[in-house]
């Protein structure tokens, strides 16, 4: 029986961080062997928002696909690709759209947020949520991999699927949101890791600046001297030993008690991140010397999911009545 | 010197009358000498107000471009394409998407119009203008043959042009609006002949159904006896005997006496008519007997479509910097 279909999309942020890896990444990576998965890499999105700012979208495009294979993503596995290189994403886009109430755009939460918050009020802003429905549909995925945010949008593209079917017959399935619960990574300076933030520690760096990092990191604010009890709960060093310190139960009490410094925890975490990021950032290394591998990936990728999307849309065309592509 | 290029399209609403004739099709067999000249059958323009009646759209398309080739546009001189044909629009149209305010295509005349009209309130129906913009500027077309109507769109289309070139760089013309005046042909009701009427002569149709047409036409209303005097001014037969009848100011007097019933009046007419008619209504029949030669006309226009647009998206993705295509 034939894999059912995932598909995950990332805007090109550019190197990935620690928030990226372990919310999403690793997540694909043992989803890779179960599903087929189509990992996307939103190109177009990113222009929704930072239309103005272009000059260095190949090499962003070209950080995130190495540390998409530095993380595990295996391009014999899954399909590694970039939207825009894949034309019916568009057409398919352009299609939906004619079936989209405008209000119904207007009412989706992260258009009414971010149109306050950076002032976006672009015609491709608002249809964010079709060109992803597009993303999702072009494939026939099954399954969506997001966060809690996310969720109004996949609602929006089962809409958009149950309509489209009831007007031209039966050909999307309605895909269905795979929530995993994650840990929210705290940058260096306690709120959430974020690129946007300047507070990331990317899985690209070298230990020697990743400990330069960690040393920095905001801790908790009631130990102010060495001796102090300290309050791991609300430490967000404490936070990033319960995931790469193996043995992080040790830590609560000695910090707690007041005696384990700052400094010392610190340097505790700086070596077992540095440690669980060991293979991670060799593989990426080689990937950096050999530039051909994450070339060749992006190509096989771009193939494997233009083949999908020119059958999709084979049914697309058919179920509309619309001329067959020349 | 390469000829300047223009772009025009219709929506595919199968077979064309004679106010499509004498108010587009004439003009576009007159520019085609002197013009790399575009026709594009936009059918998916079409589903911004069709999206629930797909059924016949192959059929309207073939029967439009029947018409097409039967009045005289030559496929060695213009390219005749589907639109959807051309992936490209709907790229370049994602790409405009980014750049247009919401607000914008809010204020566009025929949206405010149709949208009270029709009740359309799609997100696609919303950027119809956009879309246009993508056609005409795909072909760098300096010129689009447009009326009145119309123009706002040219201006949003100007608009865009400037907004990627200041962002991106020089890429693309500032097309003008070529404004024609035609005489605004009447349906056999004396409204202005339109297919949604239900009162227009198609080209396809037989001379015997076209002269019953004529014989139904309205006239003027004050005429009502044979021998009342006419007003010629005020009739719609009398406004086609100007276009079809060659020496039409010999009606004026004998209708404006009273000379001339108005049976006899539109079987003159009926008569000079069909006469005009009968070349392309014969090229027609040709072409219904050869499915073939209107195939191969559609398919070389795509082909000299798709050349165009894919060597404009390629400076397209150069000057923002996206990715080449796969």
């Amino acid at each position: 029986m034939a894999k059912d279909v995932i598909l995950s999309g990332m805007q090109p942020t550019g190197k990935l961080h620690l928030g990226n890896l372990e919310g999403a990444l690793k997540n694909w990576v043992s989803l890779q062997n179960d599903y087929q998965m189509y990992c996307c890499i939103v190109d177009w999105h990113s222009l929704t928002s930072d239309y103005a700012h272009t000059g260095d979208l190949k090499e962003r495009i070209f950080e995130m696909a190495m540390d998409y294979l530095a993380s595990g993503l295996n391009p014999e596995k899954c399909a590694i690709f970039v939207q825009s290189q894949i034309k019916e994403h568009a057409e398919l886009h352009l299609l939906f759209s004619m079936l989209v109430p405008v209000p119904r755009l207007a009412r989706v939460p992260s258009f009414k947020e971010k149109r306050k918050e950076l002032g976006l009020d672009s015609y491709g802003f608002l249809g964010y949520p079709v060109l992803q429905a597009a993303d999702i549909l072009i494939y026939k995925a099954k399954y969506v991999p997001v966060g809690q945010d996310q969720l109004p949008h996949i609602e929006l593209t089962r809409e958009i699927a149950r309509k489209f079917n009831s007007f031209y017959g039966d050909v999307f399935p309605e895909p269905e949101a795979k929530l995993t619960k994650f840990p929210v990574i705290p940058g260096i300076d306690g709120r959430k890791m974020s690129k946007s933030y300047n507070n990331d520690i990317t899985i690209a760096e070298s230990p020697e600046e990743t400990t330069v990092k960690i040393m920095k990191m905001y801790t908790d604010p009631k130990k102010i001297y060495k001796g102090d009890p300290g309050h791991p709960e609300e430490c967000p060093v404490y936070l990033l030993h319960q995931i790469y310190t193996l043995d992080y139960e040790k830590i609560y009490p000695v910090c707690h008690s007041g005696e384990l410094g700052c400094v010392e925890c610190k340097k505790i975490l700086a070596k077992n991140l540095n440690k669980a990021l060991e293979l991670i950032r060799a593989k990426r290394k080689e990937l950096e010397e050999n530039p051909e591998i994450v070339k060749s990936a992006l190509e096989s990728g771009a193939k494997k999911a233009q083949k999908k999307a020119k059958e999709t849309m084979k049914d697309v065309r058919k179920a509309i009545g619309l001329c067959g592509a020349s």
